[in-house]
């Protein structure tokens, strides 16, 4: 048997807070003016240590264990209460929240990689505290002294949890689609009816209360996203000393492959014509009020999965430490005991892909949480909005990369398990599982390629990518002054400048009034500019790590030159599918498939 | 809902068949003289009605109830049995055997293009008929009057199953530490001890008796593969009058992800010192036997494949074209009616994509089955010869392209169907799990990729890939004199003398003793020829359909389109890889990691 799953290398996470990404720095901006690196480390030391100790051993549990529906209310496994019991008692819900709510007023970007540890041991346990902290959060933004005292404060407390209730059966990820109603009423709240599907924590039994964030239409309110608004939903509300039911039923329970930890449902909204909600900022904004949330769920997203990878890649690396089997090439005597599996070359090459993937990931995303910090809190208004640029542009490929190679990532930690590896008696096929859903919910990776080409790469009439260059360059000097190989930070500059050139041209069509041409092949933009953001990483950690000879420095090392060497090169054939519009798919009537 | 899954396009087979392969000339080869395009459309036409009438009904129950043990018997789903009935009673088992052993002595052209149905609709169903069928030829081919009366007729005729019994635990895929003992006695069979692991249709109660074909060391045999006999092992043997029980118990079931319907077990043989087994063919030439039908197990797998991809690939067209969601880019008025999901760009590159890899690999298949045809039967020795090294070099390509490429193809069918695809109501996601298996079984896809560059290209001094050459170059040429687009045709011929002109290069550094230079990238070599390997099969089919102007035609035209526009022009940035031997996992020390 392996050894115990690390589920994210400690070393590597120092590495990254403290060599790249200077987070005590932030702790000189007044909004974390209580942090230092002492008070990184015992959170991170924490939240280690409840993911190993606590939700990892119970992963296998909850994986077999899916949620059931029984008389109305659904049932999940009972380990999930002392887990939530200790989830909410460290303050993971409100970590980065303002103590002014209850919240510690961490960095996102120490949270984030935090997180991730939780997210590893047991995606589907962390998931109640992420989603709870998001539900609050909109609360906490856009709600009045009312509903924040009411439902913002027992979800920060860990009391209750919440949801994010945006897709209804008819209209997937369309929510300009959005049927369900809100009928004024004279006592302060609206009356709700309508259906809504896969509703992630939508109910259990882990505690009293549920709070939904929901998307409905106001009567009268105009068509498409324009007229959306949102409200708090609680599963009960209290009438004078009691509670009652609020008429928020379950229609079903979604028997999802992966993330078995945690329910996904079908709600009915009202079916008694009972259903109170409460408007969370004003009429017809909520899908504006969601947005600017975004961001936040999109990167939690990029996390879930990365984490998925990174338990994977620690569980397959220990195997083929472990499992000795066939001899190197070329030997033939089969007295010669058997090798590791480690020793063969494809597998290291399934191995340093999976390394660089996760890592590159991982970088990516405190990257964008940094920021996000910097977005929110720099003192500087420039710095502000320069960043706030720079968390948009990535976010879509923060969010996308992580659930597509992530996938590819986690397939490749089965295959190195062999046989073994296609039985449920090992974890990795979990892992593949609980992927595979990262690439469809919150936006799918469509979704995203149309975001970054259509919208964020633009944005500023071309200020965001040219920021990003600035980024990038800047960080290909430091590597070059450090000392890395120039001739792998030349291959990254050019990437580089071909991207930028792209983006002009496609821009351009786009201006044109040429829509289609200009995002016929975002799917291919979008992985072009992935590869070039974890190019960018690895540089980035290849200038921080540059001169030192040890372990830990080559293991960095390899995956740069991995990741430069065999998907940069990549970029040229994406990039010329993207600007001839290459006509197979774009132009294809579906009655010929 | 969608409607009805046709599993694979009759018309693409059609197409195949006899624009394609040209299936009818051979009946001109005196092996097929009995047979006519009516006899293979009245084959074809069974197969395709038991595919849909009786083996897809049944797929999903036996997905949701895998085999269990009970008292040391593996019980399946009950349906199996009525099932196998019908695909014994067709004549599946002994399809392409000789009237001689009571086969139908069909080319496997026409036979791999029927099970391909019989697979898409139940892969698991067909797998004892496919394991029968492997296991009875392995006794025709090599046993002795005996063997052959009383183990291969009764697996041909259904009244048993067979098993390929070669996987050990400490083992793996390294045959050469196969321990399983076999000590001679003088009553003609020998006594087997040993265990062996993933033994597909190990056991189960469709019929009476299992026999397995064992690899085992005789007392005394010289070590490695050198070493290794083949046996024929009963579950239940023959005493006078009686059956007793052999000695082959069950040590346990595997928890398969996928594949449910079809038992995988850990057998112990001899615990009781009572295990017989029949040697076939001579002492110590095991190994020898079971690769004579390599590539035919190995095809297997890649039909596998494809029908796996291709069942979810029809699923998702259906409900791409059913499902409304959305609006086309550029329309935001809400009130206009939400699209079919088909009229999506990104959409339509999921579903060429897969068709492009579908169709691509079961041409690669049929061709490949073309091949092992005429290496057998042409009457010509040098076309026999010069099938054999054709064959030869395309099985590494032809098991795993569709096994990699084909998981790929299955996960983009999970993701059209959006939030539904990640539940278990919906189909894609069973045969996600069912497709990982076949990079894994009969030579994971690290091995045939040594086995291509290692062996197979580099065949007869160089012959192998210049006879490729041959045939390539000669396609080519009859897709110019047909009229297709000469700038698609010259970016083959382009990709084919890269191609070549690298694996000389390897072939060089091989022949230097720099045997790790030479394979270190083996992977992407693989990966570059079979993506020159489904170009060469899309202008082959653009070829035979030139010209023609209908939906049918427009579907092939653009799915040849895609291909070469958007995979051959990968082959160039793996084919540098592969060159300059990237060093960065070639070199990589496992402690850096």
């Amino acid at each position: 048997m392996p050894s115990a799953n690390p589920l994210i290398s400690d070393r590597f996470v120092d590495f990254l807070l403290y060599d790249v990404l200077d987070a005590p720095s932030l702790a000189a901006l007044p909004a974390f003016a209580d942090h230092e690196r002492e008070t990184f480390d015992l959170w991170l030391g924490a939240c280690r240590r409840l993911a190993r100790e606590v939700l990892f051993p119970t992963y296998r549990a909850m994986d077999e264990a899916p949620p059931r529906l029984e008389g109305g209310q659904v049932r999940v496994h009972p380990a999930m209460r002392a887990i939530w019991k200790e989830l909410a008692e460290l303050g993971v819900i409100a970590s980065t929240r303002p103590a002014s709510v209850g919240g510690q007023q961490l960095p996102l970007t120490v949270s984030t990689l935090a997180s991730a540890y939780l997210m590893a041991g047991n995606l589907s346990a962390y998931g109640y505290a992420g989603l709870t902290t998001g539900a609050a959060h909109l609360i906490e933004a856009f709600g009045d002294a009312w509903t924040k005292q009411t439902f913002m404060a027992p979800l920060y407390e860990g009391r209750w949890t919440g949801t994010m209730t945006l897709t209804e059966p008819q209209a997937g990820s369309s929510l300009a689609d959005v049927q369900t109603r809100a009928t004024r009423t004279d006592q302060g709240h609206f009356l709700l009816r309508g259906a809504k599907i896969f509703i992630s924590g939508g109910d259990h039994d882990v505690t009293e209360n549920v709070v939904h964030l929901v998307l409905a239409r106001i009567d009268g309110a105009p068509p498409g996203t324009k007229g959306i608004s949102l409200f708090a939903v609680p599963k009960r509300r209290r009438e004078g000393d009691a509670w009652v039911d609020n008429d928020v039923s379950i229609s079903g329970v979604i028997h999802k492959i992966g993330w078995k930890g945690l329910p996904s449902v079908a709600l009915a909204l009202g079916d008694r014509n009972d259903c109170h909600g409460w408007l969370i900022g004003t009429e017809n904004s909520g899908l504006r009020c969601m947005f600017q949330m975004m961001n936040e769920a999109r990167l939690m997203v990029g996390v879930n999965a990365t984490a998925t990878a990174s338990v994977a890649y620690h569980e397959s690396l220990a195997y083929a430490r472990e499992r000795t089997q066939g001899r190197p090439l070329g030997v033939v005597d089969a007295t010669t005991p058997p090798v590791p599996l480690v020793e063969h070359a494809d597998v290291r090459r399934m191995l340093l892909r999976q390394k660089a993937i996760v890592e590159g990931a991982l970088c990516l995303l405190a990257t964008s949480a940094k920021y996000a910090d910097l977005a929110e809190h720099a003192t500087d208004p420039s710095l502000r909005e320069r960043s706030r640029l720079l968390l948009d542009l990535l976010t879509p490929m923060a969010k996308s990369f992580p659930a597509e190679y992530g996938f590819e990532s986690n397939a490749l930690a089965v295959q190195i398990h062999g046989g073994y590896g296609y039985s449920s008696e090992y974890l990795p096929e979990s892992w593949l599982r609980d992927q595979k859903l990262n690439s469809i919910h919150e936006g799918t990776t469509g979704i995203q390629s149309l975001d970054l080409l259509g919208r964020k790469v633009v944005a500023g009439g071309g200020a965001a990518i040219m920021t990003w260059r600035e980024e990038i360059l800047a960080d290909c000097a430091r590597a070059d002054e450090a000392g890395v190989d120039r001739a792998r930070t030349q291959s990254v500059r050019d990437a580089l400048e071909r991207v930028v050139a792209l983006t002009g041209a496609l821009g351009a069509r786009g201006m044109k009034g040429d829509v289609n041409g200009m995002l016929a092949h975002s799917a291919d933009y979008l992985q072009l500019a992935s590869i070039l953001a974890i190019a960018w990483m690895w540089t980035r950690m290849s200038a921080a790590i540059a001169g030192r000879d040890e372990a830990f420095a080559r293991g960095i090392e390899r995956a740069a030159m991995y990741w430069i060497a065999t998907e940069v090169p990549r970029i040229e054939v994406l990039a010329r599918l993207c600007e001839s519009a290459e006509p197979s798919y774009v132009g294809l009537d579906p009655a010929d498939l």
